[in-house]
């Protein structure tokens, strides 16, 4: 008789094993990740795992409840010392294979008490964390064989947990024999192996059973800095933070910054300085609000755009000011947190993505790994908008990205009534056609501003400006009630029917909100003019990588970045800032760089996934197409002068086009002009 | 016809080759180590060669002139433009095989104008440094291919050098644009690869060609800390210094410093940084003799007994100061010169060999590599003399150690008129066994006392006192004029015949010289009972060491440390420091680990054979053995009360034993006593 067949889900994997094999072995053998801190003695419960039990006629398989073995005394000897299993759960160290078998591997196999942070966990994030923690004991010293202390617990990690030829952190030499002494001989030592080329590395050695290890993923924006805290070991997301980037002091934007350096001598050491204190506050913070110490954070993952990721390294952002815009480095890199002054544990290693070209960073990369567009049978799109906007245009293994000048706009910035996201900005707002008369929503009010106890409940904060999201939605109403017509101008025709609409040297506003004490919130002409401009840009450069792919249409869309989470899907395509696509298939994907971080900290073949990827990709520069100008011309109008947008249309109702003649002459007389016109009656 | 077949020598390494191939490519298939900086562009003139010519009958070779390729272009440029070669030697980069060919590797391939350290230059080291310097022309950044500055690099290492994955230094990345761009995309990268199973790591990066890379080796003694300069692309050593390890000031003796550490919270930091100073200082002396700057030493090697290794890694030695003495790492430590505070460059490595055992420290694993006593056909007995005697038996392949507690008097500590080896200290001796009148030499005048000027010169200086040499000298012809018997009594009678002898506080003393305006120096019975404890120490050791090997006699001994260059072989055989051996076997050695460091500097390989052979050491803790305190005590008599020295006395004519009871028993009535009676007679 064969030996039976064991099937590890989600995975699928599957193998014959003899029976008697403790399933540990088995996931082991097929490559399926289980945690394990004690190397199997039954005392740090990682290694739980949930034999599932019936026909799998999927698998083709009978599980049977004696297919796995009994209670055993080290999993009985582990629920009454250590805590309860869910119900279910195994040992996977201790239960063995009796008869065929389904074994589902928990996404999450807690043990300690942790807080979880629901905002960034929606993710499940398949672990295979760089960071392994590994129970030993230690032979104690022996003068007939004069071994040192460390040899003595090198050899014994080579025994039983495998890792040879094991590189010691320095920090580690001063304090291993009090260590061993603290621990009786029982000592967990934390190996970080990244690449499975590089040689292991002794990074951290705890006295005991240490059955915890940590990490950050931190993405660097030019305005904000954002830190996760997530468990290396059950993949929780812990704490989360953000702050403002304090660089802001030396210049609002990333090329004001880099003149900076050039103009102070200590300009890059300031501010590389200043990013990693701020970085340190964050550290603080998330480790406070876990209640962990730093000095159990053992992996880092930090993305940014390439002036962030430089600044952070302490490399002069120089070459990226001007062409030919050469990083100092492209590839990722490996370092350790004591190297870049970050206050953690003296082993801490830092991982950083690789940056897609002079204008593409670590962190578009992240978000291609989060998002994934090349791994989709349809065209997809990605679009990360910050202060530029990356684009990364991907399906079936093939992969497009450049970078567009947008300009801070669709972050409130260089917009009149513009802010960034805060308590008290308007970041919903819908206009009524017939009467121009606007609702709105404030962040921080979880309701309209038409709907009862809102003037109550927006006092806190008054009504301060507009945020990204709201200037999306505002443009795209003022366009759809035909307050601004497809060019982007501001119908002064208007002003006979409402008095929102009112001159204002030589060009006419939009009065969107009166505020108790201050100016009223406006919309001028120039803030149209700036959101065509940045939206102009952002579009030219998907245009501009649709062409280098020889696509007409994009099946999907992804934005993410500064206003991902927030923006509707629906605004961004009626004014034009992404090409033509099914409402249902653009999605908002919030933080995505944070997201890829995440993933590249708690699984390392993702670092591996995105460098081939990031190799990969055909890196198109805008700055020498010939063709981004004319594509960012024809941009400017809203949607734009000569795409066609049916599958928007087929759900909203556009204006209809003026100037025909710049149509695409396929599609003179559309079915458009008559709607629109209809509309206009 | 089959390719011709090339010879290299002095390996002895053969192969056949095309006609045409270059000989750097038929050394570098055979894995004949010749060094290139430029990558065969002909402008570093690292690869010469010494094509040779004639019948070589032991290789069964006829080696014609025209079996070399004519002066190539790139080598008359080379001549014209660099300087000129040796007589009869070649660019390997560029002169090919054209027939049968015997090639000599010269040992020394000095391309720049260098000063050479005679005395350290004794032995010829062959070269296979950890670090090779790699000129390189690195791609222009291309907008197209977006390629960081430093990726492009890696590239073209890995394109030209075939170093793939390599690692980078964290410094490197601020620096590399500036350096890119200053040697107008030519740039030397400097490659750190010790063991091939570890990835290779750009430590280093100059600006077009850097024909040039040093090394120090250095000894770090309780005493004396020395180091040397050496070029690792040609060998030689450069520049040599020593200082006092400053460490004295917290106690004389390592054990002293143990407590030292033990008593103050920071006394192990105090002695750390001491240390670090002292070293650091020497880097400056060694660097200004040579003319270098401390940023171009990129690669360190360092030993010292375990204490010494401990305080210099930062590591608290405590454990070392009672049993078990366990070393916290006995394996070798490789780490960064900055994790160590030492100034040289960012990026230069420190390789410390490894520990033998708590007692036997890298300075005693140094010496091994340097002498090999187990690669002798013989058995071969290594003796390096400092505080503790490190003792080394060895013999094709099996290979023991201990080590003796001697203490220090062999150093000119613990005796009365003892001092270290300093210009005024008495070095030798000899005493006239009818008048009992000595002759000396003293330290920094090159003559006998009883020669004309000898005064003279002497009064530089003065007389001041005896050091270890000396001692040894001392006690061994005032045993040899009978002046102390076997058991080291100094004669009273004798002082009827001299009034050298004199009594003072109920034993006698010997007066050696007569100071201007100090007090005489003398040898007290406390002297003589002083060396006869350290050698007894010393010999018991050598005893323990032979008995575990099985053997009676040994056929050759190697003194080395803190005497081992100056003292008289004879001398030591006639105290019976050890056992009887043909005086022409018995070499000082001088600062064998000294030596031993510098082969770890200048070959890798020698890295791996002194960590394979100390893995293979048997070590013996004398401290644990039941029979070391028996050989203690009956090592206490000169030569010793057990022991036959025949091959010595075949030389020397020694005085006859009176204690006839213990002399063994297989060689009562020996012919030495009818020899010892007629010289007393």
């Amino acid at each position: 008789m064969s030996d039976p067949l064991v099937i590890f889900t989600p995975s699928g994997k599957r193998g014959n094993f003899p029976v008697g094999t403790p399933i540990l072995d088995a996931a082991r053998d097929l490559g399926v990740y289980v945690e394990s801190v004690c190397g199997g003695r039954g005392i740090c419960g990682r290694c739980q795992v949930a034999p599932e039990f019936g026909h799998f006629a999927k698998h083709g398989i009978e599980s049977a409840p004696d297919s796995v073995s009994q209670w055993s005394a080290k999993e009985i000897r582990y629920t009454d010392k250590r805590g309860e299993l869910i119900d279910g759960r195994r040992l996977s160290c201790s239960a063995t294979i009796q008869g065929p078998l389904v074994v589902d591997i928990p996404a999450d196999t807690v043990v300690n008490q942790q807080t979880i942070r629901k905002a960034v966990d929606t993710r499940l994030i398949e672990r295979n964390p760089a960071i392994q923690m590994c129970f030993v004991e230690v032979d104690e010293p022996d003068m007939h064989k004069p071994l040192g202390d460390l040899d003595r617990l090198k050899a014994v990690l080579e025994r039983e947990w495998g890792y040879s030829d094991i590189l010691v952190s320095q920090h580690i030499l001063p304090i291993v024999q009090k260590v061993l002494r603290d621990g009786k001989w029982s000592v967990t030592a934390a190996i970080h192996q990244d690449l499975e080329s590089s040689r292991p590395t002794l990074i951290a050695l705890y006295p005991g059973l240490k059955n915890e290890a940590y990490g950050i993923a931190c993405d660097i924006g030019s305005t904000t800095i954002a830190m996760h805290l997530s468990s290396l070991l059950s993949g929780r997301t812990l704490a989360s933070s953000g702050t403002s980037n304090p660089q802001i002091r030396f210049g609002e934007d990333v090329m004001s910054r880099v003149s900076y350096v050039m103009m102070n001598p200590d300009g890059r050491g300031a501010m590389s300085k200043a990013v990693r204190d701020a970085i340190n506050g964050l550290i603080q913070n998330v480790c406070a609000e876990a209640g962990i110490d730093p000095t159990d954070i053992l992996d880092s993952v930090f993305v940014g755009n390439p002036i962030m990721h430089h600044l952070f390294l302490g490399i002069d952002p120089t070459e990226l000011g001007g062409a030919p815009f050469a990083l100092a480095v492209s590839g990722a890199v490996h370092t350790w947190a004591t190297e870049l002054d970050l206050h953690m544990n003296d082993g801490t290693r830092v991982y950083m993505l690789p940056c897609i070209a002079g204008h593409v960073g670590a962190d578009a990369a992240a978000a291609t790994l989060s998002e994934a567009p090349h791994k989709e049978i349809d065209l997809s799109l990605l679009v990360d908008v910050g202060t530029n906007a990356e684009i990364v245009l991907g399906q079936q293994g093939r992969t497009l990205a450049c970078s567009s000048p947008t300009g801070p706009a669709f972050e409130g910035a260089e917009i009149s009534c513009g802010q960034r996201a805060a308590p008290g900005a308007i970041e919903r707002v819908r206009i009524d056609p017939e009467t121009l008369e606007p609702r709105i929503r404030i962040i921080g009010v979880d309701m309209w501003s038409d709907e009862p106890g809102f003037a109550e409940l927006a006092k806190a904060t008054g009504v301060t400006g507009i945020c990204g999201s709201g200037i999306i939605e505002v443009m795209a109403e003022m366009f759809l009630a035909g307050i601004i017509d497809e060019d982007g101008v501001l119908d002064g025709s208007k002003a006979a029917n409402s008095d929102r609409i009112f001159e204002d040297k030589r060009t006419f506003s939009y009065r969107l909100w009166e505020t108790d004490n201050g100016p009223n919130i406006t919309v001028a002409q120039t803030d149209v003019r700036a959101i065509q401009m940045a939206k102009a840009a952002l579009y030219a450069g998907v245009k501009l990588l649709m062409e280098k792919h020889g696509a007409q249409t994009v099946a999907k869309i992804h934005l993410a970045g500064a206003f991902g989470t927030f923006i509707d899907p629906k605004y961004a395509l009626v004014l034009g800032l992404v090409p033509d696509c099914e409402i249902a298939n653009v999605r908002a994907v919030g933080n995505a760089a944070g997201t890829g971080a995440r993933m590249a900290l708690l699984n390392r073949e993702h670092r591996r996934e995105i460098e081939d990827t990031v190799q990969n990709i055909e890196k198109i520069e805008t700055a020498l197409e010939p063709k981004f100008q004319e594509h960012f011309v024809n941009a400017m109008a809203f949607p734009n002068k000569v795409d066609q947008f049916p599958r928007l249309e087929a759900e909203i109702k556009l204006p209809a086009r003026r100037s025909a003649a710049l149509v695409g002459a396929d599609d003179t007389g559309s079915p458009r002009r008559r709607r629109g016109g209809r509309r206009r009656a």
